[in-house]
């Protein structure tokens, strides 16, 4: 068991290992560090530590474990599932990264980016830029998010369709183990079958094995053509059948295929500035197609052009548009980007990050809704997402007028229901965000017991003092 | 610690679970299971069992930890690191799982195969291309190697540049753990974030960790493109410059791009039937490059042209020559995997199955010849592969006239020498074939200690009775 708390004689050992200027101590200073953007948690900690080097993290786990405190490490803290504040009622000590955050090395030739686990997301993104190529993964938070926490928690974004997911795009890590001691796994190999999977363990692991103070990034070329389109459609069931042509035709080349709904639009064109429906009529549903390549700019134009004629012929689009320049490229997918702010003002919002086999998505989309309408009716149905990784964000507005507090009382219930669907399609309960706390208790309840059981030996058999981010993802 | 003989009675316990007509205990019914191909390694078994379910492997396993039994799990048997066999001297049953070779589902929308660990990996790609889709892996033992053993070993082959090794192509799996207790994590989702990867742990385990029953794999559509050119160039420098510009170009359209060295062609042409040098000239090196792409067929035949047109145009081509029909291509690719069967004939070959980071192959490759040569004059370094992924099979054929044994006598000190040098790049002393017995003890001398000692915790968190595969991978 972890300390309940920490004695002030504890907290001046760690603040010696950061020095002062670097450890927080003060209520006012630390509340940043202990709320998580969407608002659902609030934890307590007596203490943030900002360490600048890897021996600073090294000293500061070695002390954790010796006394048994407990440490939430923190990188951008722009999770959704409370996997990155402390625990409420706690005494944890919150470990930033922020000041870890050096791109060791760029080689542009080696395709490969060498960076601290504090760098923000969208420095390594253009620093591969700066050298002519392309960091893939890209999400909503990238000016704040950290890569240390991107490896964390295995993220996703708008590229994995055609890059993979934040396991698929590192090579090799350096981690702080729990007792302070460094594995150096920075390797820069494609192919490398020397032993157990260490890296892809950490990765996913939510800071509850070791700290993730490095890391090695593939990088790609930077694509020579690439074309945006938005179309409008009847259907989700068009929408599955017109991706399947795309991705057939266009393979690799097929970069994104995002689904939303008449709603989402509705609401980012009435909150969010400067968005607007590029399209004249209106449809029930519809998919932002990305598609770049690496050979000469028309290929790729001339994959969208014929992915479009198709879905017409077919009768799969009602209409589109192909975005004409660099500006109405950013401009469409900066619509899909707003989905999930413009809800805010919408009032309470009940959501979901599940994933279930792409082919089953209509099913489970007519399935969710009944389910969903038949315990709220009026309930305003905006899902959405990577409707190519099968990833759907099936977020609820309250009912036009309802009472908000009373809307996210249901929150659990609602979980329940939608969850329960998404489980009988196989799907996931936590497609790209993590379990944190939010979903800790609930992973527990739909996994088989030896399931858990192997979680829980790997996090006993790599933190046996229990100091890692206690209470999140297994609750040992 | 495990028994170190089998007493008649356990035997006949092991023999009642599969049934007396699926349990062998004769000598010369046992010996086709103790010895590899490439015949490093004969080792010892009383009891080969061949389970027909995998209840029956449950059963097994339970009753191995249970009586602290040794039990070797094996597939195809095609592996050359001595992972796969018993050991010598030892009293390890032999558990085959080429019984459980049914294809469980095959589904052409969601782009996924379901198939028991025992499968033939020939199998599987055949299933997958009766419903006009692609599993990729592919390599020389493709008609006996078992898809278990793909997954276990995580195994690589020609078309890990675009489609990744066997850990990418993987979407779920059935374990059956040491103690009989089975994980079902046969999913079918691309997006899942719920707790630690025990997935990719168990793949590249080598089957020290469980038995693999089965998996979820991942289907491409077939490509409409397909073009496949062998060029004659200058140096392995050249070699290098030419794969980054076509890596540039075609981005994951290039399927294949691998190194060959005028003694590999000379060696196949002279001992493999119906291999024939397509060009007229001679050159000192040689790259198969393919090019696969999914949207119009002349999309590929446009791409290697005009790789080929760079490439000479940079004076990095000397010659080359484009297959111009599937037979030409099958013709092409047939020399590439004969380049390790072309060298038994040569007399003795001592084998490194080795990577560096792609763009330190010219030096690596410089270095180890220096090195290899100054210790055995004469020696002809026949050193092909995976030049995209960084993978080369870094072979020696002893001197014309040398006395195979007494060369085969320095594998280890040569080993030793390549290895440095290979280490000293940032490589892999196993970039595919794995650790198992061959480099077990290499393994531990080369890494961190906390590297081992992570991976040991690993293991006695899964296998406390240590009747999992002992002796490979790692000592436990």
């Amino acid at each position: 068991m972890v300390q309940a708390t920490l004695s002030p004689d504890l907290i001046a050992r760690f603040c010696a290992i950061t020095g002062p200027a670097h450890a927080l101590t003060e209520a006012q200073d630390i509340a940043p560090y202990l709320v998580e953007s969407r608002g659902l948690y609030h934890g307590t900690s007596p203490l943030v530590l900002r360490p600048g080097s890897v021996e600073e993290v090294s000293k500061i786990l070695a002390l954790a474990t010796e006394t048994h405190t407990a440490i939430v490490p923190q990188g951008g803290n722009t999770g959704h599932v409370g996997g990155s504040v402390p625990r409420e009622g706690a005494m944890d000590a919150v470990l930033s990264l922020s000041r870890l955050n050096r791109i060791r090395d760029v080689d542009p030739v080696g395709n490969v980016i060498v960076a601290d686990g504090g760098c923000v997301l969208a420095d390594i993104q253009a620093a591969a830029e700066n050298v002519g190529r392309l960091f893939p993964l890209s999400l909503g938070s990238e000016g704040s998010c950290q890569i240390g926490g991107n490896l964390s928690t295995n993220a996703g974004g708008t590229a994995v369709l055609s890059y993979g997911n934040m396991r698929h795009l590192c090579l090799g890590l350096e981690v702080v183990l729990p007792t302070g001691e460094v594995w150096n796994g920075l390797r820069r190999l494609k192919k490398d079958n020397t032993g157990y999977d260490l890296r892809d363990l950490f990765i996913g692991a939510e800071g509850t094995l070791g700290v993730i103070t490095g890391a090695v990034l593939k990088l790609f070329p930077q694509p020579l053509g690439h074309e945006v389109a938005f179309a409008g459609l009847k259907s989700v069931k068009d929408a599955l059948a017109l991706f399947e042509r795309a991705s057939s035709r266009c393979g690799p080349a097929l970069t994104g295929f995002e689904l939303m709904p008449r709603l989402g639009v509705d609401f980012t064109t009435r909150h969010i500035p400067g968005v607007r429906d590029p399209l004249a009529t209106r449809h029930d549903w519809y998919v932002l197609i990305d598609i770049s390549t690496s050979d000469a700019a028309d290929t790729a134009a001339r994959m969208m052009e014929a992915v479009l004629a198709e879905g017409m012929e077919a009768g799969l689009i009602e209409n589109a548009v192909i975005a004409a320049s660099e500006e109405q490229r950013k401009a469409l997918w900066h619509m899909r980007e707003s989905m999930s702010p413009a809800q805010k003002p919408e009032g309470g919002s009940i959501k979901h990050d599940v994933s279930v086999p792409v082919s089953a998505i209509p099913d489970f989309m007519a399935k969710a809704d009944a389910a969903v309408t038949a315990a709220i009716p009026g309930a305003r149905i905006c899902s959405f997402g990577h409707m190519g990784d099968g990833n759907i964000h099936y977020n609820i507005s309250q009912p036009v007028g309802a009472d908000r507090r009373a809307f996210l009382a249901r929150w659990q219930e609602i979980n329940h229901i939608v969850h329960g669907i998404v489980l009988a399609f196989g799907g996931s309960i936590s497609a790209e965000h993590g379990i944190g706390q939010l979903k800790r208790d609930e992973l527990a309840e739909i996994r088989e017991p030896i399931e858990m059981d192997l979680m829980g030996r790997i996090k006993r058999a790599f933190d046996p003092a229990g100091i890692m981010n206690p209470g999140k993802v297994v609750r040992a």
